[in-house]
């Protein structure tokens, strides 16, 4: 496929430079830290989020690099030290990576990549990490939500004009057919990414032709085969869908064509759909399907199936690609461990006095536990990176906040959700296709409870601390409590 | 400068491939079309948009171009013909451009650029032209809105780790910088762009040391010019700020050096400003900036300095970078005339149910009336080509919809406000530098009255058509009643 990479070494926030400079010049450019990427709240108050953009970290971290002119660049803001600029020029990034793989369904709190390199490399790549996860992860979230809006009728992506810039159009489109959209209408999302490109024709088709039976006419003797049309430009019952009936029935019934399509992009949607599919039906053409795509989100979505519109298949736009109601994924990147020289980890914490900032400390693991019989998904546990949990025994799990809430978990497996990505600093992990992210993320959601799952006031999906990391993040609170009052 | 340009003329929605094949097939490929782009709605309701994005246009018409790959890709799609996949394979765009120059205040309704080219190059530069003017403009104006709110404080962009893609980061740092930010966070927008990079530290930093004060302390040893210490890693008042003081009378003062900073990124800004003032006007360090950086945007901003915050500068993530509270700018690309083969226009009218949604027929020209005492813009008048606006006379003016409301305007300019960029597919247009641009867009700002650029509620700015255009829109309209009634 096409690559239409750039080396985006130099996106970065600039203090990140500054730090570099100072933990290079300081001389602690080799000690060990850990961190964790993770999420505080799921956009639009949902159950959940898909995770999405590992691919695109990988292929950043594998570029990492400054060449001659960014060295150039850095020299002339006068601040960077020549050792370091020397450094930079030869800097690679050496460390480990851990991710929870694309299409997953992940939770607030819970790591969705740990990085632990030396601290200038595990702190350099913040930027970027961050930007691109929480951009992926907005859209498949978004799209997600949408498609099941849609309960199984297609869903195409329509959004790149409303997109916030190029990027956003191209993987925007990645990542809405990992959420589950069928289909985009960005053309270089298919030749780059192989996501599926369709599309047919704009009011400007209509109104280049002298009638409206001509442009639709016109258009179904070239498309004979994908003569979607769009009826709206005039006036979508009295000539919009009269003149679609008529051009199929003179250009495709003759070739024994039935599939074609009206598509519908303004008006009353549950009155005229209703309205078309009578008209079509009337005219015997019942295989003719009816797209619409005008302002479409899952709740606008739902609505219409729940009115009785009769749409088949939905076009999305400037609401999906923008995850309009809720445009941030607020993804972090904060520090949760240092390593001593002799290999021992130390967790590291940071406190709030907003307690919902106060981060969750050490080197983790996460395992998802599911029902063995029903396959949903119960819980994830987090748990210290040495503890394994057995899942051929019970085991009780308790919510870190309200600790007298407990349940104790039978007949269940314990899945990993993080896989190494890179050790080293060489990728480890083989990248799936885009068809099997989405088919995994397809999976993933039909393995989560309907509660889980629900748009509004869903259920909170357990993301509970081991008693071990329990037990580790509640004394160094308690500590640091302990020497602010002494001060 | 670096450039880390793509092509990427394939970032085109997949129906204008089909309707630009469609065109070619059934040979109206050479009828000359003028299309406008324009928007509806200003972005958070508003009194005006900054328009922004032009430059990134010029460079993608230049570098139009299918390449082999391309051609290939579009082949096995199955649905174009060899000599259609011929014609791509040569494409350029030969047709003209005007546009309303970066940096420029516009308004609802008024085509912020035109362009007149053979029907299927002018199509098919639809989906590109709009997402780039989409994007740039909605930042161009959340940070226009921002930076007026901080009235006169420096205000600096953060926002890259939750810009949705590289683009978005980049090209956004661009655009808020056009709309009056300072700086920006994003190194590789200093790089490529010219936006001024700044930044200092993360909570990372401070975490990495063994206390607070050997953070801060280690920090102004290395960048004794440019100390900005962020004080909320553990607790501001009882720790951050003090250790802040402490590392600045130990490092900087005995060096002379007065001029520092504080960074706040959570809790009370309110409150705790008020209170850093005070302690670090107690310490002497009357020249220390306090920084704020949570969650920042207009609204925000506003009433942090109506209660007395004591802030000398803001840094704006996510609220800005994706203008959260409104993400999308709804720009649209509407055929409005068409050449006929004698060379005249003939103007084409696009007639919705939604009022709101009927296009301004014909090839058009803006002017900008500005009174000459006062130099603020009193209207904007849309004309057909043709017409000249003689400002050494009076001009009456009146609403477009309530054709009694009328007004004479006297002792005025009148400024085109669309200028030449490309001509027969060659650029006939300088582009200005980006302080330049953001200049004018500072000039722009003034040149308006107050009630134009209020927050909320603003004077609805007048965007009137000439009686030449009116007539011509308000006939086409009757004509399409009266053909209706026939039917």
């Amino acid at each position: 496929m096409k690559d239409i990479k750039r080396n985006l070494t130099m996106l970065c926030d600039f203090y990140e430079l500054t730090m570099a400079n100072g933990y290079h010049n300081c001389g602690i450019k080799d000690k060990i830290v850990y961190f964790d990427v993770f999420y505080r709240d799921n956009p639009d108050n949902g159950g959940y989020a898909i995770a999405a953009g590992l691919e695109q970290v990988v292929e950043y971290i594998n570029d990492l690099r400054f060449d001659g002119d960014d060295i150039a660049f850095l020299r002339s803001k006068g601040c960077f030290s020549e050792e370091f600029l020397e450094y930079l020029s030869n800097f690679k990034f050496t460390g480990d990576i851990w991710a929870i793989p694309e299409g997953t369904v992940v939770f607030p709190g819970e790591p969705l990549m740990i990085v632990r390199a030396p601290v200038i490399e595990a702190q350099f790549i913040e930027t970027y990490v961050l930007m691109m996860i929480n951009h992926q992860s907005l859209i498949a979230t978004k799209a997600s939500r949408i498609t099941r809006a849609a309960k199984g009728r297609a869903v195409s992506e329509f959004g790149s004009r409303r997109a916030q810039g190029a990027d956003a159009a191209i993987l925007g489109a990645r990542a809405a057919y990992i959420g589950g959209c069928g289909s985009t209408a960005c053309t270089i999302a298919d030749e780059v990414h192989g996501v599926p490109a369709t599309g047919t024709m704009a009011h400007a088709w209509v109104q280049m032709f002298d009638t409206e039976y001509e442009a639709f006419k016109t258009y179904c003797e070239i498309y004979p085969n994908n003569a979607t049309l769009l009826v709206d430009t005039y006036n979508v019952l009295e000539s919009g869908v009269p003149n679609a009936i008529k051009a199929f029935k003179e250009v495709l019934l003759p070739k024994g064509i039935t599939k074609c399509g009206v598509r519908l992009d303004s008006g009353d949607v549950t009155y005229l759909t209703k309205k078309i599919r009578k008209m079509l039906d009337d005219a015997g053409l019942t295989e003719c399907r009816i797209v619409v795509s005008n302002s479409m989100d899952e709740y606008i979505i739902r609505e219409l199936i729940r009115q009785g519109a009769e749409i088949d298949a939905f076009g999305v736009g400037e609401r999906l690609i923008t995850s309009k109601s809720d445009p941030v994924f607020g993804g972090v990147y904060k520090v949760c461990a240092i390593e001593e020289a002799d290999g021992s980890i130390r967790p590291k914490i940071k406190i709030s006095e907003n307690v919902g900032k106060i981060t969750t400390p050490h080197f983790k693991k996460i395992y998802r536990l599911r029902g063995r019989e029903t396959g949903k998904a119960e819980a994830d546990l987090i748990c210290v990176w040495d503890e394994v949990v057995d899942d051929s025994k019970p085991i009780e799990i308790f919510d870190p906040e309200y600790t007298w809430k407990r349940k104790v978990i039978e007949n269940y497996t314990a899945t990993e959700l993080l896989v190494p990505v890179f050790k080293n600093g060489e990728q480890v992990y083989e990248l799936p296709t885009l068809d099997e992210i989405r088919n995994h993320c397809h999976e993933e959601i039909e393995g989560m409870w309907d509660e889980v799952r629900r748009f509004s006031n869903p259920h909170n999906y357990y993301v509970d601390l081991s008693q071990k990391l329990w037990d580790i993040k509640h004394s160094m609170i308690a500590e640091y409590r302990n020497k602010k009052a002494k001060n």
